[in-house]
């Protein structure tokens, strides 16, 4: 495998060009004084460095060795430790985290892009710091302060852990039937009991304590989703110098055997009057937990894209040195290297076009958050979440066929597990399920998003990048408009039909619009190209694989929008026995 | 995971209603007397419980402890000794052999569904029967009599098993590089020297002898492609008692690591002046590889469809019991089966419209592959040569798609290893890669298969097709006919350009013809319908689901028209420096 290598120029293309956030952020009071353009360089470089030398030449080693489970605790491969380390030590546990606890208050815009190379990186090991920053969202938002002055200093240290504890065996999508429960001690604690599974960084020993965030309903909780509180039950209860105390009843009860990111400990675990601190209002655990969740979302958006990165990167390495065929008639005992091959190209060119679309849309909708956060912006607010299942969707979703077409690159040597094509396709398909599956996004976009806002926030959307690329056109900005006019007119179609039909249309209607959005992102990074300080080669490129987006992948949005306008009638007429 | 089940009713429907291949096996001589209706069912029947009891329970056992490399020998999951001893006794692995030498001459048609089976069972499994049956098509092809007749009897009888090895480590689509040589010894036999890799049941222990196929140069031999002549090593001589004797110089140097299909042994082999007897003739060996991968490439198709319904029929056992959610608005702690979710039954529907479209395609080349045989006719044996590279591609490429789509369905627990979806995912992965890369077979079907004979195979079955539909039509043929309609006119575009721009199309191309081809396999099973012996709930499922395929499956090829309609200048404008 290639040596990875952070995509730095694109990734100050986006942030300084693109969406020009450097100049917001000077605007910002929390942030002008710290967040320099160089001092953002300094940080992403740094982070690359980690990435780059300490932890993706050891991702293959990581996978073959995994999480181990033995006497009650989960051993990692080694260098997790020393990578964990150095990154606690450079302060990128607390990069995004409040500066009045100790973190380095940095935007949302600027984590993200440590997110993307963490994943290149290795995305088993990104989800320790991920889940405890996290974790940190949920508590900063929503406990008390004592309880923020006690854990948030110790997480965005590194020192310790955070995890989010939702799925029970029988409840996954489900919450509302889960059945932890939470009852009240004598003190302002509560004993929590029950089992919860699939929950990532569960038990490990790269931190000195791990801080659960778990979901319990209590004794007198109305049913369903609406009877959900939100309860801090930490591995080691915090004695009284802020240090690991007592041991807390909850204990690692197996780890799951999956298809991938074998160095993420996946663990079942057992609460057995563990004592627990509730966060946030009684039975509003759910709301709180979405708090965490939406941050979540776009970070495994960062999933998708930093594995299609990596395995980019990898296909375009490969396909140089690989010699094979003729692409004129030469020499019949002489190969030439498969980039010149016009199908290895279309492989390359598809993933290329995805990917930096993809990285412009995850810093369009970070930086929305961060409006949303320091302007206390309700549209930026709105609109990023609009976005926010396409992040975490689309670009799960597309960061998992480019793991796929860029394995394709390599043909059988795609297959065999030291080339490490496989393992980020075994790794990325997570993305597409967990933190709400690809289908759960959708209905959520489809009906919470559009249709109960009667299209508002889409349409408005349309209607402004409508109104800016007929302001200033850019190649490809006649068809886009086209495309566009297409979406607002089948968006009112699903918007008059039932609530059964917009569910059957939801996961193509996401992707429908995905398509176009990724488009008006080609149109962003031809807008920056002017002004931006890059080199010839690199203006070059951006040409080349917008007008490719725009020939050879905005396309495909046809057969969705032909596939959106048939009638879903047939979707009912079966029934589960003729299945 | 759930029990596997032969998809018998719809295999017989394909066969007997669909294609009606009994009443053309009545009118073959070397077939009339001994295949009744009543002795293909019996046939079918029989391989069903075999896969069911014996090989399809144990497929994650066999994952799991793969094949194993000790001592210069591979040992195998000890189930799969017992199950092909059951396959041998019972005359399976000689199932299409000729009669002549002790094979039961089955046609094509019924071997294929076995395939299928075998397939959903346990691909790696499926393998070493399946390699064994290619190499005889090529030995009874191309051989001469007396060596037809010292090996297909072994072959036949499952006492020894076949090879192919085309494949060394810089020479994979591109075999014209090879460089594994074949010096004239003084007898009538080669030296063999080079080494191989990929070569699947390249070394076990499951049959006492192992027959290689291997191409190789001989010294004046012409470069390329042109210079590659075919031979036969057997793994042990075979002394004059027909039985193995010495022991040939064919060692394995390792097996390799990879995604999925553990169980098979996937081996480095080493040839060193290993004793070779030359096959056809001298530097036509390509040809002569090709008839066995012509046969293989059908079979291809098979692990695809069959992984495919293996996964299918795990997804609706799973969203029938999976209770998750309400449908309606009912008791907010009590959930409903997932198979009541709009999106769970759209991608369920999505899998079973392509599934069962695909049997009937591939038992149409199945047929098309019989009638060039039996009636040495040549529009079928052109017809089969213009629709093997889309059973290869096509059907491996929805393969793989509808075994991610029903690990979707599983949601978190799809990623878990217990609940074998994530293994499906990971064998049937490989189908898309060897036996010619889907990339390559685009090109084969784009390039020599349309492009060579200026269209005239296809567009003349596409003729047929309307002149069909129109004179017979069924529900969905209007729409089915304005696709036809367009995929002509595009094809008349595409055969307009050049060799550049078919090679970046190619891929795409390939797909918009089969989502056509698809269609007018649902138009057959509508046709077939009328006077099929089939029940009530089979004819209502197959309404059913063919106007699925025609509202929400079938459009997807607008957007490959779309983007097979646009510009493919941008494919070369792009130097490798700036990928």
């Amino acid at each position: 495998m290639s040596q990875y290598q952070a995509p730095l120029n694109d990734i100050y293309f986006n942030l300084f060009s693109v969406w020009q956030l450097d100049r917001y952020w000077q605007q910002q009071p929390q942030l002008s004084e710290q967040l320099e353009i160089d001092t953002a360089r300094a940080i992403l470089e740094e982070a690359a460095k980690i990435c780059e030398q300490q932890i993706a030449p050891y991702a293959a080693a990581a996978d073959k060795r995994g999480a181990q489970l033995q006497d009650g605790t989960v051993s990692l491969p080694e260098h997790y430790y020393t990578a964990y380390q150095s990154l606690a030590e450079g302060g990128w546990t607390g990069l995004s985290g409040d500066a009045e606890y100790g973190g380095m208050g940095m935007p949302k815009a600027l984590s993200m892009m440590v997110d993307e190379m963490l994943c290149s990186a290795d995305i088993a090991f990104s989800l320790y710091p991920g889940l405890t920053a996290g974790a940190c969202v949920a508590l900063l938002q929503h406990a008390d302060d004592a309880t923020k002055a006690l854990y948030l200093p110790k997480m965005y240290s590194g020192e310790w852990s955070g995890t989010m504890c939702l799925t029970e065996a029988h409840a996954g999508s489900d919450l509302g039937i889960m059945r932890t429960t939470a009852k009240p001690n004598t003190d302002d604690s509560y004993a929590i009991s029950g089992s919860k599974i699939f929950i990532t960084a569960g038990e490990h020993d790269l931190t000195s304590n791990i801080i659960h965030l778990v979901l319990a309903k209590l004794p007198d909780a109305p049913a369903g989703s609406r009877g959900i509180s939100l309860f801090l039950v930490p591995k080691y209860l915090p004695a009284d110098n802020a240090e690991p105390g007592e041991r807390n009843k909850v204990t690692v009860g197996s780890i799951e055997h999956k298809m991938g990111i074998n160095g993420s400990a996946t663990c079942v675990l057992n609460f057995d009057d563990a004592t627990g601190y509730l966060i946030g209002e009684p039975n509003r655990g759910l709301a709180c937990m979405f708090t965490m969740m939406n941050y979540e979302r776009l970070s495994m958006g960062s999933q998708g894209l930093g594995a299609a990165e990596r395995a980019y990167q990898n296909a375009v390495s490969y396909a140089k040195e690989r010699l094979q065929g003729r692409i004129s008639e030469k020499d019949a005992n002489k190969a030439e290297p498969i980039i010149g091959h016009a199908d290895v190209r279309r492989m390359l060119l598809n993933i290329k076009a995805m990917n930096e679309a993809g990285r412009t849309f995850a810093t369009w909708v970070a930086s929305l958050l961060d409006k949303a956060k320091y302007d206390n912006c309700p549209v930026s607010a709105q609109r990023a979440n609009l976005l926010t299942p396409i992040a975490k969707a689309f670009m799960t979703d597309q960061g998992f066929d480019a793991c796929v077409t860029a394995q394709q690159v390599f043909g059988g040597h795609g297959y065999i597990k030291e080339w490490g094509m496989e393992q980020l396709v075994r790794d990325v398909r997570i993305a597409q399920i967990y933190e709400g599956t690809n289908g759960i996004q959708a209905a959520d976009f489809m009906l919470r998003k559009v249709a109960a806002d009667k299209g508002d926030a889409l349409i408005s959307l349309l209607n402004e990048i409508s109104a800016e690329i007929a302001e200033v056109p850019q190649a490809g900005s006649v068809l886009l408009a086209e495309y566009i006019n297409e979406l607002q007119q089948l968006t009112g179609e699903l918007l008059a039909q039932d609530f059964r039909a917009q569910s059957a249309n939801a996961c193509d209607y996401l992707a429908a619009v995905s398509y176009v959005l990724y488009g008006y992102m080609w149109y962003k990074n031809l807008c920056a190209l002017d002004s931006a300080e890059v080199s010839d080669s690199f203006k070059h490129a951006k040409h080349i694989t917008a007008a490719y987006y725009f020939a050879r992948v905005l396309p495909k949005a046809k057969g969705l929008f032909a596939v959106l306008s048939e009638d879903t009638a047939g979707i009912d007429s079966l029934s589960p026995d003729y299945f």
